[in-house]
């Protein structure tokens, strides 16, 4: 029996949860796939850390402590946290506003950016406020993702090239990579095309070759995982062996050797104000990644994960990063597959990469002198190209052009004015669209279905009406964006209709009726009533009624609320068959 | 027969529609109300000028050609348009802030605000997008006047009592009034509260007195309207007759004599880039307060206004005051009913009191040399104070709390923060209310009310379920705001209801499925069929569907789409039965 109070912490660790389960299987199949997370994370981590604009070490310190705040405070079972590509850009672009790369406040304001996004990933987990990421709808991210994706293999080109080059949009860097064209370094360009040419052909074509040469797939996929290292150890070893660095390659140079310092975010008022925004951005779409990774390696083993607690997860991964000399981290969306299909049963695969990052930190260090920037731009653009993908616009084109018109918004804001933008007019666009489509809803007039007591659209089904009852149905709640409109339509429809008698709004759609909306529609019942007509409701969900109730409204109404619309039509016919028996008969 | 072309050009002269008919009959009328009006107008417009911190005549000269301009491109017959309380207090926060009172730059900021303005709502007109206006909601505007009359009448307590005092927001106002009140003017504190006392009893005493005197009905309606202007007269004789404008008490002074001047708004970026927000906001608060006055009013007479004709009727006015030396105008709500009651019949009564206050300008302006400022913050004080109303508060706090909080923000922000802040936030707050209560719909599980076809809610009625059949109803649009709650609320329903074989999605509710929530319903689909459960959908709109029809997601569905719930339950019982037996039969 657990106590109440443990219950509460427990919410908060969930490694209290899975911890007490764990044993000599899970603690294997961990093991081994940390060693091919570790493998595939240290080239990335220099590389990304070089995306964003940071010395080589921070990429590592960024993969050390976050991972073991995971671990402890995270709920899903396979995500790999750690730098990742977009995150990098938007720390890139975020605080390159401020500082200039290579000095010391550069650094500073990535340390700051991780601990301020913690620390808002953290409020928005306890107040449970994960709801919020919602509001970035999937073809937003999708657009955002691809356009990033563009974003930042051009901005690798310099390094593949050997030139400098500088912006944060698609056109500025591509103006810049042009004007120095000329100032291409053959040995960089020798190295980079290489290594990018290569690190595409293990991405296609080894894994084929390698289950050919008659391999287990298990060790095929590691080997092509492998590719980057390779591509690493060996132009790194060229470079050393040719004496490449003193005919202008650049290299990482001196890495400071050892564990990760321990840092201490600056609490700087004006250099919060000047982060906070982009922390929220890049808090959000962290947020959104890795939790839409989570849920689907989740899904796959039976799983849930609680989207609430990955928000204090990743907040304190985060927080972790600051207080370690890192930068801002999410859960990467490839490594955390990588991780799933080696086997990681439990986030202690997350600890476990971390000590393989900090061996890597403390022993490997100094071999990475030599290492070519390139060949870091090369693993960069592989990996980002993957992401790229426009099949969204095709999607959303066929299937909803409000869609289609949020996603090409931010495809074209993020190239065109960079990933801030971007997204967050992706978001504004999506809102505003929704809203303007619930301002102009779709209006039908019903009939019966012969036969049925089932109401449908007269203009699509063969269904039987009364000239004198006009029954109405809006497909859209009822609130102050659209209570103008329904009035000016239902004025428009029976003015001239002289048959008509009744009007039946059929609220089988309805969900709210908001003050706005309700003002309305005393309007119309008092309008309708001067014309002599009656207003009647039919199908009026619970929570409605149970709103009207407190109101006026139904006790000035001149017609009826029907439970249903079948009884509404039923006896408003016979009332009226009844008065025009009765007018009928003999006197 | 018309032309085409006269067609086109009459839908925006609707002059050329009533004009045609007009006759000596409704010119009678016309001129009557004219006269009533007129008398109202000349103190409201000079008050309202000075509330504006603009010179008297601003308001004269708003009062002419902007009433010309209306009558020819408005739709309501009764609208009576000049300078308003709201939008004059809106003008001076607006202006205020980017030049001194009493300066020429002042002036010349709110005629280019006027201009802006006006362009803006030909703008909204032409490009028919008078439904923006629907976004500020019903409770928002009560807040806003109730909460913009306060700070009205406040800020006119200085004129009053004859002090200096200075500020935009409730707090301010007060604050700067306690600290000057020992400079109190004795004189202009007799006139401001003797002035302020009679308007009062004019207001509610005199009519009735009237009435009793044996008077008809109509003239003591006139008389009691001409409340103002017997203030006006005595007041000003009265200062005048003792000297008192050498006590201390501020004066009118000297107002030029004659027509409006010709006035060329500012073409200058700064100044333009300064007011285009205020200029939004005011346009839309103006059109809004005129459309429901001229609703209201057209509506007894069974008319109909046309609102985005209605934007280029008041754009027009306002184009027409920034060139004739105005300031931003609109419908005013007390005018335009004294209008109607009058017997208004066309926007000629608009042009008549046109000529009316221009006889003024040419002919009395001598004669308000004299006129105590504290006269006119009297006539102010007493009509505004009629618009503050706080039974918004109880009614939404009854009906919808979300109407509430947005109400209570706007009052509040308002009072606290001016009236820009204060409507901001009261669209921002409401908008984002309707969005976080769509993100978390309503959700019922519903079951057959015995005898009917019609579901309801399992919790609400005494309905018969199957347990092998959930059918769950989504009271909300499917969209990206929800798609993962959904999502989520599903899964948990499912999860350990061992019983559960058919899951029914019943759309009467669902107007919309956008990508975001089309890809929830593919994964949904999948993870139920892993699971064995089927997946069915229910009472799929027509527009809804057409757009299913274009992907794939009908195709993949495990189960099928019925046209009627009611047909769904039967088919999928009589299906479960028909297994039931064969296996209870014998081999």
């Amino acid at each position: 029996m657990r106590l109440p109070a443990f219950k509460s912490v427990a919410r908060y660790l969930p490694i209290l949860d899975w911890g007490r389960h764990y044993g000599i299987g899970p603690l294997t199949n961990d093991m081994v796939a940390a060693v091919i997370v570790t493998i595939m994370l240290i080239p990335q981590s220099l590389a990304y850390a070089l995306l964003a604009g940071l010395p080589a070490e921070m990429g590592l310190y960024a993969s050390i402590l976050p991972l073991v705040a995971y671990a402890i405070f995270g709920t899903s079972r396979a995500l790999a946290v750690g730098p990742v590509a977009v995150v990098s850009l938007m720390t890139a672009a975020a605080v390159g506003n401020l500082a200039l790369q290579g000095t010391a406040e550069y650094a500073a304001a990535a340390i700051a950016l991780a601990f301020l996004s913690g620390l808002f990933l953290i409020l928005l987990g306890v107040f449970r406020l994960g709801f919020l990421a919602n509001f970035l709808s999937h073809p937003v991210i999708a657009g955002f993702i691809t356009a990033s994706g563009i974003i930042i293999a051009t901005s690798q080109l310099k390094h593949i090239l050997g030139i400098p080059a500088s912006g944060h949009t698609l056109l500025t860097l591509l103006g810049s990579i042009m004007g120095n064209l000329g100032q291409i370094n053959i040995w960089t360009a020798i190295i980079g095309i290489g290594a990018t040419a290569f690190l595409f052909w293990v991405r296609k074509g080894l894994k084929p070759k390698l289950l050919k040469a008659g391999l287990p797939p298990r060790l095929a996929e590691v080997l092509a995982k492998a590719g980057p290292v390779a591509a690493v150890v060996v132009t790194t070893f060229v470079t050393w062996a040719l004496g490449l660095g003193n005919r202008g390659v650049a290299i990482v140079g001196e890495v400071p050797q050892g564990l990760p310092p321990l840092t201490f975010p600056s609490f700087d008022a004006d250099l919060w104000t000047s982060l906070i925004g982009s922390a929220v951005l890049i808090s959000i779409i962290g947020f959104v990644e890795s939790v839409s990774v989570a849920q689907t390696l989740a899904a796959k083993k039976r799983q849930r994960i609680v989207p609430d607690q990955e928000l204090i997860g990743l907040g304190a991964s985060n927080i972790a990063a600051s207080v370690s000399g890192g930068y801002p981290v999410t859960g990467g969306f490839a490594r955390s597959v990588v991780n799933f299909d080696a086997g990681a049963e439990t986030p202690a695969a997350g600890a476990f990469t971390a000590i393989g990052i900090a061996v890597a930190a403390m022993a490997l260090t100094p071999l990475l002198f030599f290492l070519p920037k390139a060949t870091l731009a090369a693993t960069i653009i592989v990996a980002v190209l993957s992401l790229v993908d426009f099949s969204i616009l095709r999607t959303t084109w066929g299937y909803s052009k409000a869609d289609f018109a949020a996603v090409a918004a931010t495809i074209l804001l993020t190239l065109g004015y960079g990933v801030e933008i971007g997204v967050s007019a992706g978001v504004a666009i999506s809102v505003a669209l929704y809203l303007y489509r619930t301002s102009r809803p779709h209006i039908a007039e019903v009939g019966v279905v012969p036969g049925t007591e089932h109401f449908r659209n007269i203009h699509r089904h063969a269904v039987e009406t009364d000239p004198a009852i006009l029954t109405i149905r809006v497909d859209e709640n009822l609130y102050f964006a659209n209570a103008r409109f329904l009035e000016d339509y239902l004025y428009d429809r029976v003015v001239g209709d002289e048959a008509v008698k009744h009007v039946i709004l059929m609220c089988s759609a309805v969900n709210e009726i908001d003050t706005s909306a309700l003002e309305s529609l005393e309007a119309v019942n008092h309008r309708l009533g001067d014309m002599g007509l009656k207003l009647h409701l039919s199908e009026v969900k619970g929570p409605v009624m149970d709103r009207l109730k407190k109101t006026h409204f139904l006790l000035d109404l001149t017609g009826d609320v029907y439970i249903s619309q079948y009884q509404a039509f039923r006896d408003l016919s016979r009332v009226r068959e009844k008065a025009a028996e009765a007018k009928d008969a003999p006197a």
